[in-house]
């Protein structure tokens, strides 16, 4: 009779990547579910290990260990980052503190992979990026969390394009609508203050949809013009802590300081022309991120709350048989599915998050920097501060700085 | 045994409404489809006449008026709108007609309906508003063509904003796609060339969603800022005459002089946001006029390629049961469906003309102003002409003039 | 100055063909409109002329007459079959009078349109298909009104398979879904009574997909296994005439004598199977025809709520970019879309009829079998036939008569 | 500082459930992920540990292991059920041992989850629903795999029928379509085979729908009449071990004993009529089972290829705002969302597995029978039987055995 065995992946004899991480809130818990899924599902060349989880509260940290599966906890991510037993840390708090954390980790000498938006300032992204790259020659490597890149729809739809099926691009038109603010009454979290936030449906939605515009297109914008607004502009305050999303409001009300919504045009480098609109008011819409592109000779289409479908027109067809396809990205073909199930039985959103610890565990065994780098996510911060600059100066056309 | 006897409606006794038509081209077929039919469906107060037809071309408006059923012909616009056996001329000529014939039938004591866009400038536009205005002193009515409004599925978006459905409106979100100048082999027809078409995408389709946007929101927009573009800036001459949309190419090239699409946002008066944007190059989207209104307690979407269906969002239903349902609006209770099939036998494009023709016959019969009124064509020209001010000011937000 | 003239087309030389149209209810109304515009789209050999139309109120028909613009009326089928400016009798009544009228109508010389089912019975239908074929031989032309054929989309489909595009056929799967009967309180009109409607939604709705089945097949039927169902077995008296879909409900109620719903199972002639499902109770369905095909190289679908849209899997494609394409049928190179409107510009249910009544009149004119031929209406109706008795013999399998 | 310390959830208190699995392909790993991550997300009262996998080939049961992380292994599914450290068998093999081995941990004390078909017979299923009943007095559990019940949008759909939404049911229409056996290259894998499979799409495809049909009406089905075909008879044989879905074809073929596809209409007790159709032969459908409930009160469709998404026909809505409306299954109060993600964050196939074990565990705890039991197994499969015994009595309507 064969024996019980410990089998958390010690016995296969693969190197561990040993992992750190500060919070635990909504992206906590979707990363520890990327960690503990990624080594099952797909073969890796490390082994991630949940190692140690960090948060200020003792007892709420240790719960989140026990809920997660973390190993150990650590109430102040300074002492995290300088644990020896920790290569990565991965930083899943608000952006206030993402430049402090991840500094520190590099300079710590660990990887890092940081929550987006980088950060709340083009400053704090430059430093950061700044510091990536000169991690990098030390051999750590460090990549920012925007997982709608690793959609195996979005993924495949980059292929797609970087094959040529689009020709000469035309047109990227993006939103990303969701309702979470359309009641007045909805309390005032952190998400809606700046200090913590940075901005509002930009940072949080914009950030997503400049990346991925910019990675399906495979090109840059060069500028936008903005409008930003702010319809309820002062909300209850919230009780205890809030995690964000969800919370319960008190006695009292305060300023909202970030944008509700944020619509803008822009000009890729290519002269293609783009449009976006970030929103948490389009009655209705849960997590509606679409995205179309036209080119010469074809047409892709996404949404998010369709997550498993990309919509793609052949434009070198006769037009007697053409039209929009769904293409159900579900076959063993298609990006990230081929550890996965049968043709037809779909994902989720949370695999985004397993699909990005497979490949940040490739890209560190590999010794290579991961995609989308801190680079690419202090671009992502100039389009954005872009974008304010020119919601400021009324709407006025306003180049991205390179 | 009953005689046959004649059946154009004069037996009924009602008084006949004779019409004049200048132009036979795709517009001039279907506003013909719309006059044949509007009284054989609807219960009328008057009897539509196709009366005369009028073109350049003695020849082909013969063969025009035989085949679309119009009893004479003009070769001259200016004949017919002096002749006494006309009560209103139907202007479907390109733009840069507009203005000198609907000011003529004016002056002639004709009522007028005009194609959008109103005009080519806002200084036609303006007078022709003007001059309409003193003919509804003197009994004569005046209309501008945006079909759009007719569609039953708008009608009843329309009448479902009125009745509050949405609350206070915070986004409306327009685009109209088309894709027949994707390729640059396309010859250089009227509709690309400024001195004719007035603008391109712009004033074709531009002008649609203008117009239906803030009809369908119940109020205007405030200001612009707009991006435009020309991709494809010379083309092929056409052979022949063309008719806009179909052409021969021939030897030899010619200029683009217009837009091939224009991306803008905007405000309303009331603070909702608004994006639009309209293009000819959107590879595989044929007629894809959507719209989407999302408000405080609801939302609305309209797509024009699937024109019996209206998506309607009640945000004041628990979220366990709520989502975007589907009206198939085809019931005898939705607009205009009171005298047509029986639920779930839908309705086509040119079914627009024919509740045109119907709405306007019931105005002239009543002597009121029929809606969209030439101060209406006017006030979207002017908004066309803010979007071209702020694309050549480098998208700096633009107030549309009062 | 040119003068007005009559132009019902007589001006154009082109010979006339003289339609007598019995019944002008629902039916009636769709007629009207595909004959009226028939002539005015398509580029036709003859020249349609509304002439008469008949029913047995002279006042009711007098305005049907006035309000569809034919020229004379009749109060006797029989007077109007034996007239002889007639050449084509368009028979738009209830299929308990389709037998009768057709054959005295054929019997005195005419060319014979005549709505679906072709008849309650076999034996009905049986004699007519007879009296067609010997009528052929002396120049006379019937046809069957399946005008489901003429919607562009399913033309379409047709076209797709003849040109192999499926390959070996494997499943058709077909329903027609309507809810007009989902409310108990709905009153008994002629459309629920044996003695007038045949059968109930077998006869309404399920002959509809029977033909279209197997016209789209490109092959018969084998046999059938069959459930019928009367759900709701008494129901109120209508008052007054009731037009079979609308009616006003009286004092008293009646028993339903026909079938609320038809399910059946079949093979075709070549082994691919079959199912079919007709009811009137499908809530929220409101003319949900469906229908699926699939063979060993492609796949087709197609919904009347959808009418201008035809879904098209091409199973030989890469599984990669492979997906259902939804088709616009609406480009000039698609089954009846030269004469329309430009691409997504799309049609409607009435268009069948004027498709219908353009193919008819080209028949006539070339002197050939229409389709679908009497012989085709005949052979639906073996199918009913074998529907029904398969129901009664508890569901076996029952082959249909040659 | 806080001490890493180990963290399978030991710490917590809870008692473990301890699990020993035999069988690792497909349905190996899904049920992997469904016990790794249930205790996870949801708060469970016991702790699910992946104590032993088991599987006749050392070496790839030692592989499985590592892979789904499973502590221990054992090659005899026999000392398996006899171990000590076992709390409960989920049973992951072909349908041919499923009652051997159910049988053996029955009698041996364990709980038992059993993968569906719930057997290839009626007899051995009648013997495991023997035993079942006879453990439950012994405070053991079994619970058959029908995990399509645990896809939130179908248990929502339970839920809604079960508060009346739908009033008196008239039609559910299921079909569950699959196109992997279209290439008549594809190898004769175990699935093809009656002695290890039972039945072909009818036990595979059937058995789901059957009984997702009778959970979301709440009734049973009352006889069923049948048709059944192989449409390619004879295949290439398979290399080496197939999985079942995926294999390498070789020299030689074989002849394919189980049905290819199975239609089936249906009553079910309280008269409502049903349509059953299970095939892989529905070219470019992967994974489609749909269904699609019509009540006197309203309506309900499920598509499995967008398994976030309901829709609902209120018919007791205005037919003016009436439609199905999309409801996005991802609310917090939507069943098992509590503990998931933000609205609109859909999940995927595999969290059926994770749902089961979350429901399966919580029986355990509590000690009450789960569903679906071994009884619903056992009803199910005399409803495959009386498909059966239909199929080859020339479709006659079969009673379904009590």
């Amino acid at each position: 009779m064969a024996q019980p065995q410990a089998s958390d992946g010690a016995e296969t004899g693969k190197p561990p990547l040993r992992i750190g991480m500060v919070g635990y809130a909504f992206m906590g818990a979707a990363h520890s579910q990327g960690w503990r899924t990624a080594g099952r599902v797909f073969d890796l060349p490390l082994r991630p290990e949940m190692a140690v989880i960090c948060g200020r509260d003792a007892d709420a940290v240790r719960a989140a260990a026990d809920r997660h599966g973390w190993a150990g906890t650590e109430t102040d991510w300074r002492a995290l980052v300088e644990r020896d037993d920790i290569d990565l840390v991965d930083i899943c708090t608000p952006g206030d503190s993402h430049a402090e954390i991840a500094l520190a980790a590099l300079a710590a000498g660990k990887h890092v992979l940081c929550e987006k938006p980088l950060a709340n300032t083009v400053e704090e992204a430059e430093a950061m990026a700044r510091a990536a790259e000169e991690a990098t020659a030390r051999g750590q490597l460090a990549m920012v969390g925007f997982n709608y890149r690793r959609v195996p729809a979005t993924a495949l739809a980059r292929r797609m394009v970087a094959e040529g099926r689009l020709g000469t691009l035309r047109h990227v038109r993006v939103a990303y609508l969701q309702d979470w603010l359309v009641d007045p009454e909805f309390p005032l979290t952190w998400r809606l203050r700046r200090e913590h936030a940075g901005s509002g449906s930009l940072g949080d939605l914009g950030a997503h949809i400049v990346d991925l515009a910019q990675y399906l297109a495979g090109e840059r914008l060069a500028g936008v013009s903005a409008l930003t607004e702010t319809f309820v502009r002062e909300r209850p305050l919230p009780t205890g802590p809030s995690s964000g999303l969800n919370a319960v409001s008190a006695v009292g009300t305060g300023q909202v300081t970030v944008d509700d919504a944020a619509l803008f045009t822009g000009r890729f480098a290519s002269g293609a022309l783009a449009s976006f609109e970030a929103t948490r008011y389009a009655t209705g819409r849960k997590n509606a991120l679409r995205i179309e592109l036209n080119g010469e000779r074809g047409s892709l289409a996404f949404d998010l709350e369709r997550l498993n479908e990309l919509e793609y027109h052949d434009g070198t067809e006769p037009a007697t048989h053409g039209g929009f396809r769904r293409i159900l990205v579900t076959e063993p073909e298609h990006p990230y599915l081929e550890a996965w199930w049968p043709p037809g039985h779909g994902l989720g959103y949370e695999h985004t998050f397993v699909h990005q610890a497979r490949d940040l565990v490739h890209a560190v065994a590999e010794g290579r920097v991961p995609e989308p780098s801190f680079a690419d996510g202090l671009q992502v911060q100039r389009v954005l501060a872009a974008v304010e600059e020119s919601a400021e100066k009324n709407s006025v056309y306003t180049l991205i700085a390179a």
